[in-house]
Order: structure tokens, then C-alpha cells, then sequence
């Protein structure tokens, strides 16, 4: 994996989590990076996300360090606010650098406080280790519930040269109670500008996180940055945009990608196709009211390829269209044509759905042009035996 | 259980379904009755979905029967139409009334087409089967995957008398795969002007079928019709049409909860109260949320009061409030207060919720004066058990 140029990480245990793995992870750019992010839209919002849209606001998108800790995501509690800016303050010190250029993100559990001493004591030891090699150690240290390290990069070239994009992700859904939490972090050593850099991140996320659902719950803390730190020497103009935000969506596509399939309890990735309709976002709407059915879930958990339930959760988006144009695919084979059953061999598709990777195809003929992919994963006995278990 | 005059009743085998129950149902009035119905708001809907609202316009709501089958949906079907329409007209002409009068409902497999002929066959024996007294036998006959059949009844003070009203209704979610349906039927001898009629149906609907969710899929088959023929000699003036519709609402609400008491899988009912919002409708919009997240019915399945997936539910309901003023109490007792967490003992509560019923109230300080009660079940593994199995 070819890491960006201009980056360090670093992670360690701080004594947040109640069993000795990596809690607290440092990611720092040599020189101040264009920043981008997107956040949780949930009423309810952790301190640390108030806090990055704050700081990004008040140092103009440029940002030195991200600050994350796991095992606790500072929401709902009465020291959140005062927590995070006094990490962000020592994080700050440590490095030399302006608070406001340090942005800070927390995953773990809702309504406990988080003790802002734990982390701030580790800080001298944190930024010693820095290095440009612990990238893998850091997705690591952000892991909450997820079954492994989610990361991915791109090459691109731009200008003269090339430059490059890395992101770490992490999220399962909510496998331990409270845990309600996806962070991302991409960086890049490209010099963007950051207000083109903006427009990226939300063209980006829009095709890849914002089409991720395990369970259709959005968490207090989601937090999304991208930093653009120009370590490369190649900056992004007009020309290379375009394929710029092509490799970026690649990447985070594949990050998301990673979280459905890590779901909570899940055994399969299922990706869902709409197409044919009026616009993209009534193709979205409808890939989303069919990620979001436990009804559709719980079916390709049993490689059950039952598609009255796919086309009745399409009908369910809200959407208008047509059922009688309507045609379903599972795993490339016509189950419905024209909203009626179509002829299909049943266990030959069953034994298809047996796979670790699904494909569910809706085409709504003669409506329009608008598209849409989505990401989720199935239902598994295990999503429920885990998140109804008492916690210990 | 007191029955309202002038309704009779039938059911019996006709073949549809795979195992000798019944399945073939009539509701007679001996006059027309004035009718009203709700119907799905899925985008696809079966064949006597669309017939009944037909019916009801071209006989301008005069109804003098209902003919309902289950284990066939009669939805995505080649013949639907044709088969809904056949079976109408063949129960008006042994009734010897309009087939405009004649409402049908169907509940089952989606996809699979009805044999019409099996209906039509059975019908005269149905017919000379009607009795005012098999109510309880229809409201078996219309279960699919329900394990106790739902009725409820209310007599109610009108004119110079009382008028009674008696509902039955089905349906536990999907427990066998592509049994997507909820019917309601209610009848009433009192005497009510049509238009006057699709405005307490209206009210009381409002109030209950939807403050209803066991899975967050709306079928496409959903039916629910008010029936009141009068019989009763009492008119619902002015002066009683409000207790009237507190009775009917009443009767309605009892049906809502033992559906959701019966859904699939379920072990608990959840009743929802959420208050101090703007508007109603703002308060039912935040008690879905919670209803339809499964991490909070996963929770309550383990009696864990995990009060911040409930706070993190309703910010995700798209209505904007302030989680600093915002209570949770689980079961009567206080577990999050003003955003943070309130001091409770964990045990003693594990206790509470381990009951069959559940009260979670969410009050939102300071916005308004409005409320909602919704209600749904627990998410257990037997909901995920009986889903995922391949059709037999």
C-alpha cells in the first residue's frame, strides 16, 4: 500500500478501553493540510463533532492533526464540550501547532464521561512515536467492534508527477451497546484548495458513505475528513479533477464497502443496483428503503430469493413508479419481470445466494436515466444475539 | 363480547392455503352500511386494494359485504384483476346485491397467482353458512402467521339508545416469507353518514393502525374498512360524534397493540410516549424512530436500558429539538435526564424490563405541547429464525 507523503501516525493504549488494545491514535501532517468533513446529521452530536466544525471554521480548513480516541464516544456527557477542547489544546501544545488546527474524534460508548486526563497524559508519548509507517496501527487503534482494520488507496496521476490517497475507516455498526460510531480519515499528498477540496468530499461521500447502511441507524458521531496536505508537489487544477475525484470516490467506495460487509453479525455483502428512474436520488431513495428492510435482510440470510419482498420495499420508499415496468435481478437472474414472477430455476439460485456477496438489480424501465448503488449487509441471528446482550 | 345487530358471519376451507384451516371469509350487513376505508400507501398494491377503491366510489360507500381470503395475496399476479373482480361479482349475484356494494381483501403470498374458481365454487355453501354469531370464526379464518386472533369491542351511548362496535384484524409482520398484509375490519350498528364516517375512520386510523410498526414494511396489501349499517336505530349526531370516536378509536388502539404484541417473533409489547414537541406530528415522527430502530428493540429484547440508542433514535428522526432538554424514562423510571445521564440502579431495572410490556417515554422540555403514543414489539432471534428460512 503507497501511503500519501507528509503524513505520521501513531497510536497506543491510554487506558480508555477496558481491555489493553491501541485506544488513542494520532494522525499529523508535516504542514498545515487543506480540510474537508462531513458529520453525523443526527440531532443529537458528540462533542468532538461541535468541536471539528468549530475548528474548521475558525482556522479556515487548514488542519495539522486529527486527535481519535476509541471506547468513548464523549456524547451525552457533562464534560464533553470541556473534554474534547482541553485534548485538543494539549494535542496542539504537544505539536507547536494553533488549536484550531487540531481536529479531534471519539467512538465508543454514549453518556459515560470520558476522562480528558487519560489522553491528555498520553500526548508526549503519542507524538514521539509518530511515524510515517504506522498507518495500519492506527486503523487498527480506531476499531471499535469492527473484526478487522478497514483501508484502502489509490494512485493518481496529477500534473507532472502522481499523487496519492489513503483512507482508514472503521465502523460495524453498534455490535457493542452504545457503540455508535463510523469514522474516516483520507489523506492525501495532493495540494488542493480547500474549498474545491469541500465539493470533492461531498461528491465523494454522496456515492459512498451516504449509500452504506447496516442497520439504518445514524450515529452522534460520524465524523468524515479528507486532508490535502500538497506533500507531493502536484496540485489538483481543472484538468485533473475530474479523475482526481474519480479515484477518491474509489477509495472510499471500497472503505464503505468494508463496513457493510464487517456489519454487525453479517455473513454477506449485498450491493444494491437501481436503475431507470426519473432522477438519481429517487434511484437512491429506492436502494435505500431496500438496504434499510429487515424483511429483504433477513431473506438473503437465508439465500431465500424472495423477491416480493424487494419489490414491496421499492414500493415502500415513497418513490413513484411503476411496478408493472418493474424488473428484479438476484445474482443476475430475472426473478420478476414486468412486476410478475418471472421463470427462474429456485435452488440453482439459491445456491447462488449462498455466496459471501450478493447483487440485487432493480430496473425500472421507461421512466428516466437515474441510477443508484448502495451497500448493505444481511441479517444474521448473530446481529440480534449481539446487540441484545446485556451489557457487561 | 357484545356484536353489533345486523352483521352476519361465515368462513370455511376452500383450498388456498396449503393446510386445512380456513381460509375463505364473509361479513355481510343485511341493509347497505355506510363504509369507509384506509388502504396501503405502497407504491405497489394488490389487485383488491384496487378494486375495493373502486367499489367504494362507484357505490358511494354503500356496502353490503366483504369478501376476504388468505394465504394468496392476489398481488403481482398475471390475473389479479381478474380474479378479484371475477370473485366480486360472483359474491354479489349469490347475495342477490350490486357487485359495487361487494369489497374484496386478500391476504398471503405475494407472486403467485389466486385460483378464482376455488372461491366462486365455495360460495354458496358460504353464503348459507352466514350467522351473526361467527364473528370469532372469521377473525381466525383471516390469520396468516398470526398465533391468537384480534378482536375488540366498545358499546357506546347514542340518540336515545346505545350502538355497539365490534373490529377484528391479522397480521404478526411477515413470519412466512412474502406475508406482507394487515387487515381490519369494523363494524358498527350505529347509523353514520358516509362522509361523517371516512373522518372518524380517519381520526381513529391516525391514532392507531398508524402508531403501529413491527417491521418497518408497509404491506401491499394493508386493508382497513369501517362498516355501519344503522341497525342499531341510533344516528351518531353532532353531539356524540366525539365519544363515538374516542370508542372507535379505542377499539382500534386495542387491535394495534395485539398485533404488535403478536409480531413475529415477539415476546414484548413496546408502547412509546413521546411529549413537549411542536406539533403531533413532530412527536410521531420521533416515536417511529425509535419504533423502527432495531438496535432499541434488540435492547429491549435483553432488557438492557441502553437509553442512549433511544436518545440517538430520536435524533435521527429528521425533527429538530434539543437533546439538553430532553428526559428518556424506561418502564417509570428516569434514565436519561436534560441530554446526560440520569442515576438509577441498572439491576433493578433489568428487572422491570424483563415483563411482557415495555413504556418508554421520551419528553422533550420547553418545545410544545405536543404528543404521540406509537406501539411495536421486541426484535428477537426467532423474528431473524423465522424470516430467513428458505419457503417450504
Amino acid at each position: 500500500m503507497k501511503l500519501p507523503s507528509g503524513y505520521r501516525y501513531a497510536s497506543l493504549y491510554a487506558g480508555i478501553r477496558k481491555y489493553p488494545k491501541d485506544d488513542l491514535a494520532f494522525l499529523t501532517s508535516d504542514v498545515p493540510a487543506a480540510c474537508a468533513g462531513v458529520f453525523t446529521q443526527n440531532r443529537v452530536q458528540a462533542a468532538p463533532v461541535r468541536l471539528c466544525k468549530a475548528n474548521l471554521k475558525a482556522g479556515n480548513g487548514m488542519v495539522r492533526a486529527v486527535l481519535v480516541n476509541a471506547g468513548n464516544a464523549n456524547c451525552a456527557t457533562r464534560s464533553g464540550d470541556r473534554v474534547a477542547l482541553a485534548t485538543c489544546r494539549a494535542a496542539a501544545k504537544t505539536l507547536g501547532v494553533p488549536a484550531a488546527q487540531v481536529l479531534v474524534a471519539s467512538t465508543g460508548v454514549i453518556g459515560v464521561e470520558l476522562d480528558g486526563k487519560l489522553i491528555t497524559k498520553a500526548l508526549p508519548q503519542l507524538a514521539a512515536a509518530l511515524s510515517p509507517d504506522s498507518f495500519r496501527a492506527v486503523s487498527e487503534a480506531i476499531m471499535t467492534t469492527d473484526t478487522r482494520p478497514k483501508t484502502s488507496s489509490a494512485e493518481v496521476s496529477a500534473g507532472n508527477g502522481a499523487v496519492n490517497i489513503a483512507g482508514m475507516t472503521k465502523g460495524a455498526g453498534m455490535i457493542m451497546p452504545m457503540m455508535a460510531t463510523t469514522l474516516g480519515f483520507v489523506m492525501t499528498d495532493a495540494a488542493i484548495a480547500v474549498g474545491r477540496l469541500r465539493g470533492m468530499l461531498r461528491e465523494a461521500a454522496e456515492e459512498s458513505f451516504n449509500r452504506l447502511s447496516v442497520d439504518g441507524d445514524t450515529s452522534t458521531n460520524d465524523t468524515l475528513l479528507l486532508l490535502a496536505n500538497g506533500a507531493s508537489g502536484q496540485k489538483i487544477g481543472a484538468r485533473d479533477e475530474g479523475h482526481f475525484t474519480d479515484a477518491l470516490t474509489h477509495v472510499m467506495q471500497d472503505l464503505a464497502r468494508q463496513i457493510a460487509r464487517d456489519g454487525e453479525g453479517a455473513k454477506k455483502l449485498i450491493t444494491i443496483q437501481v436503475s431507470g428512474t426519473r432522477t438519481k436520488e429517487d434511484a437512491a431513495r429506492i436502494a435505500r428503503a431496500i438496504a434499510n428492510s429487515p424483511l429483504v435482510k433477513t431473506a438473503i440470510a437465508g439465500s431465500d430469493p424472495n423477491w416480493g419482498r424487494i419489490l414491496s420495499a421499492a414500493g415502500n420508499s415513497g418513490v413513484p413508479f411503476d411496478p408493472s415496468k418493474t424488473d428484479v435481478v438476484l445474482q443476475g437472474v430475472t426473478v420478476c419481470r414486468a412486476g410478475l414472477a418471472a421463470r427462474f430455476s429456485e435452488p440453482a439460485l439459491k445456491n447462488k445466494l449462498d455466496g459471501d456477496e450478493v447483487t440485487i438489480g432493480v430496473f425500472i424501465n421507461g421512466s428516466g436515466r437515474g441510477e443508484s448503488r448502495f451497500w448493505t449487509c444481511d441479517f444474521t441471528e448473530d446481529y440480534i444475539r449481539i446487540n441484545a446482550s446485556y451489557r457487561t
